[in-house]
Order: structure tokens, then sequence, then C-alpha cells
């Protein structure tokens, strides 16, 4: 019997597509989740073995429920992979339907926003009426009593849901990027791939000036690079912060592991969040002597010192 | 005549209330933006004289159209003002329905993701049906041909549209703020207070680790504290990235005018965005002699050495 | 048989005086080499076990020869204990001769430096003879055709060669100390005291700005004070530098074993020196969670999360 | 009527030979001093224009009385020029002297340290008398009553006092050299040549780890590089430290002026020593944005933010 997965639904979402394109979809349950904590919980209580959620699309910026979810909860969940796709919306219908024939066109709100100019342009008699999301939009068309004549969604959203596309590529955002991670209760990460970020939450207990020059120098001098950091507001306030980041590197490099033990000195809390392979295939530019063999090397030495 | 104000509407939006609270509203026209970039090429066109919009949410994290809106465009537009609003939800329906009679509740996807649990348990039987923001559930309830029988919306958008309010404060998060910002073309800056904020968007040319270091270096050795500060894609693109970030102090402070000459010669390019009161009345805790007078005596001292 | 201890010599000297407070001297041979090179040497070579050597004076500075003697040479050699003593001059002469039969006062040319003022004050009539040392300057007094009829020198050396004190504490600076350190091949350091001193040289590769910088931050990341700094010429050339410096901690504190392999990345080579106990036993404050006990619950807590 | 120079004596020191090399001497009295104090001394209270001393050797280190007499003292004083000198020895004597006629040859203590391999080799048969100077020794040759035969002293002295070269180039170090300062009461910098030093003496309020760091984070924030670094006691006990620093860049830089102006808000006391021309005429190499013109591009920026 195999896994069971759980995404942020309903079907046909990024999240979904992205969970296919990760996991040998034959042999496993693909369970779809209402909200981001919603999936969260089912893979903390074990419902399902791990879920796939959107982390950051470059358009909307980070999916808070997911930095937040991911940074608090009585058990520990970590990221164990990631798929990157591209962000594109369609004009979806029925088959045979015309876009002269569209009045009404279901958008969440954020894809509205984003195809605004489009749709002002090629469908001026419509108005639109909010959808919960692309795939919610592309559900609005298909019921028995459609909402709408048409929907603003995803290529993958229109297939799911057998709708023909009426126009392509109908954003206002050329180049859009949405990054879906696999999250999976705390175990052994992946091996080393060389190309590998590391995902942390890190918990300052005070706020003076500096505090968060400490933990990037935690960083810096192992030579590691920062590709996200975020403030974020602990406890749903604002005010009182945590810093969501991704560093370049894994768990099980030698100056990823120093610079972890430094932060959990330096920070009131970290909380590791896992360390898997980027989907660019990006490797850091070493500006130091941080390779596994320069601190093999400095401890044998240091080893011989103390030996001596 | 009066000034124009835009903001984010419709009307009953928290960038309404902000708004409200922010200018005398006896002489201004205010003028509702159906989203936050048309709300700032309003600005920038001149349609309006400022606009309101939301930058920051507890719950959600950054408004990323906001944070983007500021940090790019032709005309520099600038934060002279910003107001923080509590966010709480509560059920509002026309005068005279009960809880038992509510069949679907018309909510923004995000507004729904807030009150789930109390939905589920007060109004198992209600379907949510989606909308476009808080004040957009509230239309829905008070149409000729109702969406709703009640809307997830907040206390502000329930009166503007002259619901009754079913059930106050029904979010699952306790102390969630919302921070709105008031939006000009640039020009001079409000007076200095003591408790200021300075918004700005930083551009590196590469990505070297240590990058962030150097900014962070910048303001660290001036004493100046980073209250917010988030990696944001540059051109809607993951992968190139900016910084936005607010820094305690004003533009006219000594110690911020020296690190934003710092920042302009250590970063591609430096977006001012505005210096302004905090709403909270903080004032920063300088743990290092950087108060204007210390600049001020420092500078004689170096003046008397150069003319010596 | 007991250990050959060196110093430097002659008999007399503060090193000798310094390596009567250190080491069970009845069952010891001592033996003074003439300088600090030749003492060193020695120790290189197995002629003597260990020798004591100047290595700082509060008025004339760091001891060149010997901070240079221990950075380079081909068998490394470590400090194992320090001591410090008071910097006294006293002008003393053979038993029964007064202050206003002297005529001719034998002096090293540091030690006249520090008692111009007295002499010119108490001894008028006295015309200077340069001595090679204070211990030299005595001897001149003492020999069969005497240079002088007085010797600035130390306590220790008049009592050695059997002079009576003229005056005492005649020196222009009160306060003043030096600072022996007791130097041996190297081998396993003494146990840990917490209150203890790491001697180190470090030379870069390049001169870049922020070269130091570099260095430092791994001292300050990991919360180690330096107590002394010094550039030295690498070669006997100006242009080229080492840096000497001394570091409050012990080679088996976690934290400094950490430095030391960050140290052995960032420089071009790293010169161990010993660690040992501080003689006047301040312990160094620490401003950061970096106790052994915090290495070790750091390094579990990674164990952990890499063998989860 | 031309003015007057102190330097260190006796005449045939490397002081003077650096005097002759700096002033023109045909129009200036020049007034030999006995100790560097003395020359100070002499600066402070007007009896000369300004003093040449020795301020480091590259075999002997910084000369302390140089480093210290410049950091404290009631009226303030700066350098104005550096001359580096190489430092040879030779053996000289009167003429016609044959080595094998060598019984005593007269030595500084430190040039007896740098040519005893020498010494030993080819005139086995002589003691060694200590001399107060290089110059001293080349006196105590051509006294009435000789106490030696020959001198170790420097071709210059040997020059000065009329004795020929036995034997030259008798040192044990290749390419030592020596620097000498030319020190004159505070006044107006010469004007940068874009090859410039910069001499300070930096007070510390306290000793916490990290005080070092700010120190030289002020300096490297500004792109400033260090060529010298001494950790100095203050007051003449080991324990409570000044730092003697040499900064690349003149106190008219614009660079220099701002990290000037750091330091003197971090450090309890900035002694500025002067800024003057490197006698090597090296460059800095900037690796930031921190040239004049980037800092006046940087500030017109500013004011351009300020006014708008």
């Amino acid at each position: 019997m195999g896994e069971a997965y759980g995404y942020l639904g309903p079907a046909g979402t990024y999240a979904e597509a992205a969970l296919l394109a990760a996991v040998p979809t034959d042999a496993a349950a693909l369970v779809p989740f209402a909200t981001v904590p919603a999936a969260l919980a089912a893979v903390r209580t074990g419902e399902v073995d791990a879920a796939m959620i959107p982390l950051e699309n470059s358009v909307e910026g980070a999916v808070a429920a997911a930095v937040d979810g991911l940074a608090v909860g009585d058990r520990a969940l970590v990221i164990s992979q990631e798929i990157r796709l591209p962000v594109t919306f369609c004009l979806a219908s029925v088959a045979g339907r015309e876009l002269s024939q569209v009045r009404k066109v279901a958008a969440h709100p954020h894809a509205e926003a984003q195809t605004r100019a489009w749709l002002a342009t090629h469908v001026p008699q419509a108005t639109v009426v909010p959808a919960a999301s692309n795939a919610a939009a592309a559900i609005d068309v298909v019921e028995e009593q459609p909402h709408a004549e048409a929907a603003v969604t995803s290529p993958f959203a229109a297939e799911v849901y057998g709708l023909e596309v009426l126009a392509d590529d109908i954003g206002d955002t050329a180049g859009a990027e949405t990054r879906c991670v696999l999250v999976r209760p705390a175990g052994p990460p992946p091996a080393p791939t060389g190309a590998d970020t590391t995902t942390l939450a890190l918990f300052m207990g005070d706020d003076h000036p500096g505090a968060l020059l400490e933990i990037l120098t935690e960083f810096a001098v192992r030579g590691i690079n920062l590709t996200r950091i975020e403030s974020r507001p602990t406890g749903g306030r604002l005010g009182s912060y945590f810093f969501s980041v991704d560093a370049e590197g894994h768990l099980l490099d030698e100056r990823m592991g120093e610079a972890l033990m430094g932060l959990r000195r330096v920070c009131q809390d970290v909380r590791y969040l896992g360390s898997y392979e980027r989907s660019d295939g990006a490797t850091p530019t070493l500006t130091r002597r941080v390779r596994d063999e320069d601190y093999t090397s400095a401890r044998q030495w240091l080893r011989g010192l103390r030996a001596d």
C-alpha cells in the first residue's frame, strides 16, 4: 500500500501539479486540503505522510501561512523537496464557447489582479466574480449551475477540470514562478548534492540593533549565503519578529553544522526546517575556505595541537 | 477645494478605515481603487494627492503588491504616515436574521481561513462562497440578489454597509493587526519626532555571501535597528532579490543620513520610501553614541583637525 | 637528575627572577643565554628543557626578538607559563659608598632613559656609562676594574651581585611591569583553569582592507577577547605583516578550538604558541553563550538533527 | 633665520640621517636630543620647530617611547613626514687599523645582537663593550681615551665620525628598515597625495570582546586598510590598552573623515597624529566605492532627498 500525500487543494492547484512532479503518483493517495494549516496539521497527526504546499510566489511573495505554519507547532516538520513551476494564467471555458459569449469570469482575487489589463481589453463586457482559488474558478465554470462562463485559471487546472483554453498566457507579468515544498515529519535529510538549501526559522530573544547582524555574521563567517530572508511577526502580532531564511548548503555540510551550532547559541530558538536539493541546481560560490575538506584538515590540525 | 485621497477599496476596507483615521475627511474626496497598483498609479499620475494602502498584516504578512509597487516605478513615492489597526472579524447580516437562518456565508478566502473553526462550530449548516474582500463580502449580503445570508467581514465594513453584527470577534487568532500607509509623491518628510521609521528598498548588484551583511553593517555601525526586512524577487522572478526594510530613525537624523550615503555607495540602487512617525510611538534604544549631538560634536572635532 | 632551564641572562635579570618564581629551582640547572634568539635556539635543539624570556614590558613594549622568535622557526615552541614582575630601579653600589662619591653610573640605555630625572637631581655630578643590561650594569660595579661606582639596576640584580642599595625606586614611571614567559617545545598544554591566555601568530596571505577584520571576527563571533595585538613585519621587512595576539581562553576550550579552526581556514598560516594560566587570575567576561556547556548542548542538538 | 629641528641624537643616528633627507639643512639648525621624550618635549615647548624620531624598526619593532610619547601629552603633535631608511651595520675604526688588531668592539646591545654571528667569525678575539647607541659606539672609538678599537655602527655614523669602514653589511638580517617620522605641533596637514598614511591613537573606554572589532569595523565599512596596529598599555601598566594604528588615507579624504567621526563616537578618546605621504608611494586598493567622488555623489543624492 503506497504513501498518502496531502496538498493544498482543491484538485488543479499548483501544489497538486508540483506534487505530481515530485512523487511516484501511481502508488500514492493524493489528498487535497482546503488550507495550508490543514495540510500541515495532517502531516503532524500522521493522516498523510507528507504534504505539498506553496512557500513563495514571485508575484505574491511568501505564503505567510506556510512560513508561519512550519516555524511553530509541537511536532517538527521539515522540507524534503522543492518544486518550482512557472506561473501562467489562461482564460478557460467549456468546449465551444467563444470570448464574446463570456458575461461573467470567475477569478481568485490575486489572479484577477494579475490579468486585469488583458480582461479589460479582450472581454470588456464581462464582470468578474471572485473564486477561492485558481482551481475553484475552474470549478465555478463546470458546476451544474455555473457562476461564470469562463475562469481565469492555470493551464493545469483547466486540464484537470476538462476545460478548453480560450486564451493562453494572459497574465500581466512575464516570468512569474511559484515555489512549492514537500513537507514531512522531521527525519534524516536527503543526501547532500552540492546544490542544497537549508530552511530555518530563527527566533531572537531581544531586538537590539545588531541582533540581525549577529545572526548574519554566523552565516557569513562560514561563507554561507542567504537566498531568502523575511522577518515575520511572532504569534500573529506586529512588533516581535522571527526570521525565516533559506541558506545555501546542507545540514550535513561542515560549515552549515557549525553555523547552526552558532545560531543555536546566539538565538533564543532555532527551528531547523529541512535541507533539500535546489530545483534550479545552482551551486554556491564559496569565497572562503569552507569546504568540507577545509574543515576536515583544520580539525585534524586542531586535534594535533590538542594531542601534542 | 480639498485634497483627493485614494485607498484600496471598495468602501469598508481597513484601508478606508485607516484613511479616515489619518486625514481631515470632511474636506477631502475619498476615492476607492480596486487594487494596490491602481491606487499607486493614481498617485503617480496625480489623479489623487495620496493613497492609503495596506503594507503589512500580522497574519498574512507583507502585501507584495505594496512592497513591490513602492520599490519600482518611474515617479518616486514616499510613505508619509502609518496607521495600525487591530484586525477582527465578525459575522454580519441584514437586520433580524439569526444564525440558524444562515445557509451561505460570503467570505474572502483569507478571512475564511482565519474564521474556519468558529464557522464550523456556530454555523455548521452554512457553505462558504468566496468574496473579493471583506468589504465585498458585506456587499454580497446587501445586494438586491444577495449571494449569501451573512458575511465574514470587519466591524467597520459591517457598519459601512448597514449590516447587523450577529457575532463579534470570530477570528481564530487574537491580536492580529494590519499596518496601512499613506503614500504620496516624493517630497519633504514630516519633521522628526524621535519615534520614526524610514522605509527603503535596497537593490544589490550581485549576490555574494556577505552582501546582506554589508548592508546590515551600514546600519549597525550607526546604531540603527531594523524592524522589518524582506527579500523580494526583482522583476517578478525568483532568484534576483532586493531588500525591503524598515529602519528605526528619520531621514533628517544624522545617523540615518550617513547610513543612507553608505548604502548608496554599497548598493546598486537605493530607493528611499519615506520617513514618518511610528504609530506605536516606540523610540529606539541607542546603544552607541549616535545621537545628532554626538554627530555634531564629532563633526566639530573633525573640522577642528582639518582647519588646524 | 633535574631539568635544565635557560633564561635571558646574565644572572640577575628579570628573566632569572621570573624563572626562580616559576620552577622548583633546587633540582634544576639554570643556564643564562646572551640573547632571546639564543635562548629559544637552545630550547629547539634540546640543550635546555625550557627557557624564560621577556615577552612584553609596560614601558618598552613588546620584545620583538621574543615575538618574532616564537612565530618562526622549524621546531614549534609553546609558552607554558607566564610570570609578571613589577619593574623598579634602584641605584646600587658596593658597601660603604655614598651618593656623593659616585662619579660614573653604569646603566642600560633603557634604564637610563627611565631614571634620568632622578639621576639629574640626586647624582648631578655623575656621568652615565652604558651597560648591556640591568645585570651587566651591576657587574660593571663589582668587577676588579670597575667601570662605574654605581649601577642603575633592579633590586634582584643588586642582591645577586652583592651590591648595597643606595636609593630605591628611582624610576620616573610608577607601576611598570614586565611579563616573562616560559617557553618549551610544543606539547600538551596545562589543564584549563578558567583564566587562561592563548598566544598565536597569524599570517595573512594578502593585505586587503578587512583582512584584519576577518581575523577578529573569527574571535568575536565566539565571544573571545584579545588582550594584546601587534602587527609585526614578516621576515624583518616593513610592509608584509603578521599579527601576534594574546586571546582570552584555552586551546581546550570549545570556543577557542572553533576559533582556531576558523583562523586556520582564513589565514595563510596559524602558529599556536601555547595556552597557559594568566598570572593575574583575570577570568573573561563572556557576553555570549560560548561556554563549553553551550557548545556541548548545541552539538547534541545538531547531532539530533542529523540523526533524526 | 631658518627653522630649528631636533632629532634623536647623538650626531650620526638614523634619525639624523632621516632629518638630512627630509629638510633643507643648509638653512636649519639641527639639535640632537638624548631621548625620544626629550625630543618630543622640545617640540611641545617650542624649543625646536619639529623633531625627527624613530617610530618603527623592522627588526626591533615599534619604538615604544615614540608611540607612547605621541599618544599622550598636553600639546597635540602630528607627524608631517616619514622617511624609511635601510638598516645596515658596519664595523668601523680609525684609519689604518686592521681586523686582527681589534680587541674590543663597541656596540649598542641591539646592534650586538644583530651582528653576533659575523663578530664571532671575523673578530673572534674581540670582546664587546656596550654603547648607548650606534653613534655612541662610533664615538667610543674616536675619543681621546677610546673604549674600543672598532665600533658596530651605521655607515652614516662612521662617516659622521670620520671612521673607516673595516667591513660592510655585517648584520645577520638582510632587508631591515627603520621608519623615522618628523613630528610637529598640530597644524594643517600636507595636501593629500593619494598615497598617504594617517596615524592615530585610539583609547577604548572598556575592554569587552568586540571592542577592537568595533574599531576596525569603523575603518572597514569605509574601505580603509590598516598597515600597522599595536595595543599599548595605557599609563605604563599592563592590562589597560590603547591602540596605535596606521591607516591608509588622509585626514582630508572623505572616507577618512567619516571614519574619524565614527571612531570619535565609539572610542573614549581619539588622538589624531597626522596625515602624511607614504615614503614608499604605495596607493591603497579600494574595493568599495569610497573615493571622494563616491562620497560627493552620495551626499548630493542625500541632499536631494532631504530637500525634496
